[in-house]
């Protein structure tokens, strides 16, 4: 179907979730069926983890080069985890556009709200969440890697950030995989109709021309 | 998928366009497709054509009943059409929400722009085009039963309700019919998890409880 009708530019699609409720797998599947949406890469201080590719998994940067970027604005939000910096770059995100595709960032709950107060962008903001905070509890412990201080820390972080979900556009409930993930792809396809996504001199020129 | 989380209510889609663009088909496609929509029937005082049945196609009823509901308010919205009348039932598409089922009308865009107008209606506007100005008028043409000024004067309105196009949440265009229904379908999902949908108390007894 011919989209000439729709600005050219892709949807921004902001994807976020307390810690454990399936946000990065959801964005995956999503990035995987959709040929028109790409995932944009993160910058980090981090080291690579073994199997990490830089380009693929994150661009990996010096600490220096990071703090370059963020004193000349070069990020649309950025942020400390854990003594190590993230942020995601305006010029990768206005490639893809650019390029007429989707974009779909994953990011944390502090990083959704840093998108939101930026005027300058035009985003969806989607919110993922477990059916149930005992669920979220059940996957967080499934993962059997984190210390017991740290499963606390972040059940309590999730409610904090659960409590704020009607600043996003859309809640997702990720109970079963393939319904949450048909959701995310109904929302994508939905928006591209929204009238604020028509571009109004295709109408002009179609129907209103003389 | 437990849909406790969004109020119990359906959702009220209104489907409009010009005349010959595929409103009707495309209304009645989605509701075979999804099993929780239903159409909601029209009163008219139009008599039967053949095959139509009372109950079905619409609610059949005199001048004088029609105008009595009129006059009690019991119509979301209603209209002379060739000097017949056709009416929007609020009971009907109460009923069909409060058992759960998202209700679905198919109106002209003058009916849209009276239900816009009500304060006390959340619903969701939809406006149906062709690609092209020529493509409606070939659509309209290929009927082949309308005398040659019918059409000139749809033509006319076609592009009188087009150019009002920035009223309606969503923008349609019916080029492959089976892109268009999959665009409805995906509205409709997506309303379903926009925020404005979900009972804030499911969120405080799931996740803010104590």
């Amino acid at each position: 179907m011919s989209e000439s009708h729709v600005g050219r530019e892709g949807l921004l699609v902001v994807l976020s979730a307390p810690s454990g409720a399936g946000k990065t797998s959801l964005c995956r599947a999503a990035v995987e069926r959709l040929p028109r949406l790409t995932h944009s890469i993160s910058y980090t201080t981090r080291p690579p983890r073994s199997g990490e590719v830089d380009g693929r998994d994150y661009f990996f940067v010096d600490p220096t080069v990071f703090e370059d970027m963020a004193a000349k604005g070069e990020f649309l939000e950025w942020a400390p985890v854990h003594g190590n910096f993230y942020g995601t770059s305006k010029r990768v995100v206005r490639e893809i556009q650019e390029a007429g595709s989707d974009v779909i960032l994953d990011v944390d709950a502090g990083g959704a709200q840093k998108l939101m107060a930026r005027k300058d962008l035009k985003a969806v903001f989607v919110f993922v969440v477990t059916p149930s905070f005992a669920e979220l509890e059940k996957r967080l412990r499934g993962r059997a890697s984190d210390p017991e201080e740290e499963i606390i820390r972040r059940l309590k972080q999730a409610r904090e950030e659960i409590a704020q979900f009607e600043k996003y556009d859309y809640l997702l409930i990720n109970d079963e995989f393939e319904e949450a993930l048909e959701d995310l792809l109904s929302i994508l396809r939905a928006e591209r109709r929204s009238v604020h996504r028509v571009d109004s001199r295709w109408v002009e020129k179609e129907f209103l021309g003389t």
